[in-house]
């Protein structure tokens, strides 16, 4: 049987995983709405912030108060420390997906998305859906092949990236500054959206090893090529 | 005489002082270089990005060492926590400061920065930079009428983020897309680079008072008011 304490450390690493499962739910859902343009569904999205916001104080306070209490060494410390770090990322990650909920909000009934742009909106929001998936997964399982894996998602992230800009700096642009402005911002938002996700994943690894993700990388690749 | 602990602390404050001053100095230059279409300068801000980030590596490594050894509890406990957080907020400040001189260098020899706007940008930039130095101050004080002074202060960037975007979205816009999305971006990062001092700020708020800024805002003001 497990001890209050060990169970307290498991019940902060249960607040994170629904922490991400809201903002993973966030972000589709942010998306959905931008897409068709549905009011009430981006309302739904910037309202249900509140509760990640709520989790993260709650998750917090109860870290903090296990530091004092219990004063944990050498790996429950660090499992301390990196929960506090991930509870940040996903508030953030949360903070994003309402951005992109308000944005909807501000340009209905238009949508702020114009049509030949939905394709890469789409998979930009289900990309990031994904990866948030995956990081509440590494938090549960602390697999690092996983964890290593969101990296080269997220370079997919930044080619969808590069798509946008490619189709706003393009001379055929024809849907004027303010769509250019909301496109360049809701870009952002996703792809920082998924630097956070991968964030998480890597804090995951650094628990799991005691050493940055970069380095653990770099190992495998090095071993996989005998050097 | 303090004791090696007590020193140890310290000596954390003493590290994110730093930190905050070498942001603040990072977002000026890349400021100055935007504008000037100085690639020397802004490559002098990309390459100093480093020293930050490795001023927050060894301050988390110390404050995680620090709740090993020392286990503190109460205001102890809670100024390690709070300067984990605050390191966060300053690298991320300095982050932001390297995107916008990797803007100018990706511009250069143009500068992303149309004339009309310049006014504008250069405002964004001296009050980030002042925002930064008065978190500082704050780190060093920690006088709360002046943490929550910055809240203010942060409203004038709010204003000037406005005023760029009315400049954007003017029919008379004749700079392009690509200076738009440009623009658009410099926004976000001088806005968000305001957020994290104001964050800092909020957070030795928080330090002293044990409350939340928001809540200490509001009894002040509730007690200006004679409710």
């Amino acid at each position: 049987m497990r001890d209050a304490y060990h169970e307290e450390l498991d019940s902060i690493g249960e607040g994170l995983v629904e922490m991400a499962r809201l903002v993973g739910s966030a972000i589709g859902r942010a998306t959905t709405a931008m897409l068709d343009a549905d009011l009430k569904l981006a309302e739904s999205v910037i309202a249900a912030d509140q509760k990640v916001d709520d989790l993260q104080h709650d998750l917090e306070a109860r870290a903090i108060a296990l530091l004092a209490r219990q004063q944990p060494v050498a790996t429950d410390l660090r499992i301390v420390v990196t929960s506090l770090r991930m509870s940040a990322d996903l508030e953030r990650s949360g903070d994003l997906a309402q951005h992109v909920a308000k944005l909807t909000r501000l340009r209905y009934p238009q949508t702020a998305v114009p049509h030949d742009l939905h394709a890469t909106i789409l998979e930009m929001g289900q990309l990031a859906q994904r990866l948030m998936a995956k990081a509440a997964e590494v938090i549960i399982t602390k697999d690092v092949d996983l964890a290593l894996q969101l990296e080269t998602d997220d370079d997919e992230m930044d080619l969808l990236h590069r798509t946008l800009f490619t189709h706003l700096m393009d001379d055929r642009w024809k849907h004027g500054i303010e769509t250019a402005v909301d496109v360049t911002l809701l870009g952002r938002y996703y792809e920082r959206f998924a630097d956070h996700a991968v964030s998480v994943a890597k804090r995951v690894v650094f628990l799991v090893t005691g050493e940055h993700a970069d380095e653990v990388q770099g190992a495998q690749t090095q071993a996989a090529e005998g050097k």
